[in-house]
């Protein structure tokens, strides 16, 4: 019999592979290692939780120990593995009693990601935030609510089979001035969640784009939506410092001192690596984790899927780096059928996002930025439309502002964006599904998309894009 | 100099096609007869101005005859053409005062559809209504409100180069209970209209389904709406005749005799096709007007576009009869570009429909029953799955429930439904593409959608669908 199929990380993509392992392969030993108390959580929710939007941590949480100890497969949680030896096809996992080796027949590394607090000073105060795991939101939101609102052992902080000792955080006096280092998903979600708790919001971003993987159009408008909400937005600022004497009291920047009481950085996430640092596993360009197809690394019986690792991209075929929910969990899946025996190609990636940034709906998917996709070979042209999202005559009829991204010679299309307040997020779907295809702008224009007056104008604001996106490539040719 | 382009029928088909030839040929003299006073008026808009929900008459039209004029294109209302000549190259006008002669070098057809009345008896009463003209949609709208409420010249109908005398419809009683026949579109829309008159309503459909062109998941929870929403739905139920002394007074079925004030009659639409009947010019199977893919019909220089017109079928090839506008004005577009001598085919049809049942949102695309995809050729199986439009934890997500079809034994995607209150139905869109790309099940399950909680759950309820649907087919094998 062969040894165990071990998993690193007790999240979406760990499990995933553990249960559709498991399910194929019922007489397979499986073996999960978590390092913290939590497994399977959305990561996505977090921002929705601190806002008060979603009540409660367990709401959060899609499985449970119980639920995975049915499947019969084994979750050690509070175990980190620290060291992975090839040779002997064993890893080495740390609990706070000891430390031992487990020998693995196959082994998936899916440790998954971490926020960056590199490069900004000051990052240590008690009130200065990241969002990337269960006990930091927790944190977060015991901080943000007054302790005559809440107690340590409100409902709001537990799970069912973990908890977070949030009494240090409920004692302390709730902000009235925040900082957020960061314009990117969490960045904008976050202001959304500090605003809905009446606070004054700044917002920082080094570059003079919010959310660059959207693309300009999308980017003005999510300023201008955070601008009427009450945020400050500061662009083109980078931060200096933090600064205070026992905790947080401003953000230092070029020119100015802007008092705070918290400060929430989101300057990005990096993917956690440090197992296979010592080893032969490769990365790629990206610094994740370089897979095959199938989600194999560079050694033998060692797989890696989720936000550790790369995937290939839809319309480069190149790999990326592009950590996302969704992909996570169909590479695990993916592995998990493998390792099983009935090999399954983990997927590709198209990038596809969507973001709600207070009212405003945003989507992208593919290649937006021209540089990236010039870099990718191709000759990237672009064009910006606005049109309704309904029928100009229908109540709730809203703009919505299309960006599509083609290759010159080939009419490819190679990525686009899409914003606006009225079902605008998910029509980033068509294109990402026409981006699958392999559709040129011309074969998208002729698309037979569905038309009523409450949910749509006779052309769809995307095939009014390609429309002209179309008209524009002739007039190149 | 060649002869003119002369279009008959002044809506959304020919004045796109009048356009467009004009735009690319300017030189071109385009000559449109139209039959009624009204020119491109939104079809789809009229149940909510009979609901109230759109304003004015004015609102629902697109192009006016200034506007048309502006172009160029002599624009010549209140025309009938009654004849075509396809020896000499002429059609038979008739106006008020004349009838003409006018000799055509390019014909295109676009006499639309209109509303079938039988095999119902008893039509004729003055509060028997159809839907398919902005008459009588001025007149329903008038019949239905307080004389009191409004006078004839109110805005609600007028606009600006036509207008319906309404002051008949005004005077009349409003009604207090409101059969509709038929239970498409129309009849689903309508009830709605009638319900927020605070009518009592029936609707009786003969089939035993409400919009059957959606299926049965999408038709039962139709019917659930409408009854939720005060609707007294018969099915299986036929209507012998409308009774009455001066006006219609009851709705007689076999086993009742329903008293109402007015009737809607909504049991579908046919192809004007009576311009041909006389002709060479060929129809389909359908009844509609067949033509090959640049929209010629079997007369050298006649085109027909629009919904007197078959169009080529996405999945099956074949033509078919599916009159929506989306596909008239890519229709009429193409011809005008045809006819300005740089031949563009006039596009397939997919047959894909949204529909909003109160607040149900409803979407269908390709073949959905099973008898139509097997006398296609294929060897349909299709699964039913209901799947959140949101995070289960994010407040308003909705149940969603999707229907997929599939080839047996190709994996070819052929069709699908959805229905939900969360962004249903544009969830379509995505559906539509794949099937134009031809995608089998397995391609669209890997689809990069995006996530995000108030959106999305990680897996689409149209990725749910594809995995139960794949894992079927592999079962299957």
């Amino acid at each position: 019999m062969s040894e165990p199929f071990v998993v690193v990380g007790g999240d979406a993509a760990g499990l995933s592979a553990a249960s559709k392992c498991k399910r194929e392969d019922p007489d397979r030993e499986v073996i999960v290692y978590e390092k913290s108390q939590w497994i399977s959580f959305a990561h996505c929710g977090m921002p929705y939780y601190v806002k008060g939007e979603v009540d409660r941590l367990a709401d959060m949480l899609s499985l449970s120990p119980e639920a995975v100890a049915e499947r019969e497969i084994t979750l050690n949680r509070h175990h980190e593995v620290v060291a992975v030896d090839p040779t002997k096809q064993v890893v080495t996992v740390r609990a706070e009693a000891e430390t031992v080796e487990q020998p693995y027949g196959d082994l998936l590394i899916a440790t998954g990601a971490r926020a960056r607090t590199k490069p900004v000073d000051g990052t240590a105060y008690e009130s200065v935030y990241t969002m990337h795991s269960m006990d930091t939101a927790a944190e977060l939101r015991a901080h943000l609510i007054s302790p005559e609102t809440a107690t340590a052992d409100d409902d709001a902080f537990e799970a069912a089979y973990a908890s977070v000792d949030v009494s240090d955080a409920l004692a302390r006096e709730p902000p009235e001035t925040v900082a957020i280092v960061g314009g990117g998903y969490v960045g904008i979600e976050m202001a959304e969640a500090f605003r809905a708790h009446g606070l004054e919001t700044h917002l920082y971003q080094r570059s003079d784009m919010l959310v660059p993987p959207f693309g300009e159009a999308v980017s003005e408008q999510v300023k201008e939506t955070l601008e009427s909400n009450g945020v400050t937005v500061h662009l083109e600022t980078s931060i200096d410092a933090l600064d205070g004497a026992d905790d947080v009291e401003a953000v230092v920047t070029e020119d100015n001192r802007q008092p705070v009481d918290l400060v929430l950085l989101g300057i990005g996430i990096e993917p956690n690596t440090e197992l296979v640092a010592d080893t032969a596993i490769e990365c790629g360009e990206s610094g994740a984790i370089a897979i095959d197809d199938y989600g194999r690394t560079s050694l033998p019986n060692v797989y890696a899927a989720g936000d550790c690792a790369e995937k290939r991209h839809t319309v480069t075929g190149e790999p990326a780096w592009v950590p996302l929910g969704l992909t996570a969990n169909r590479a695990g899946r993916a592995i998990g059928q493998t390792v099983a025996g009935d090999p399954e190609p983990v997927g590709k990636i198209a990038g596809t996002a969507v973001l709600k940034a207070f009212e405003l709906e945003c989507g992208r998917t593919g290649l937006v930025d021209h540089e990236t996709a010039t870099e990718a070979g191709f000759d990237p042209v672009s064009e910006t439309i606005t049109a309704g999202s309904r029928s100009g005559y229908y109540p709730g009829n809203a703009e919505t502002t299309v960006t599509l991204v083609a290759d010159r010679s080939s009419g490819q299309l190679l990525g686009g964006t899409i914003v606006g307040t009225d079902r605008a997020a998910i029509r980033i779907n068509q294109v990402a599904t026409a981006l699958e295809a392999g559709m040129t702008v011309g074969e998208f224009e002729q698309l037979d998309l569905g038309y009523a007056p409450p949910f749509s104008p006779v052309w769809d604001p995307t095939l009014v894009g390609a429309k002209v996106l179309s008209g524009q490539l002739d007039t190149d040719r």
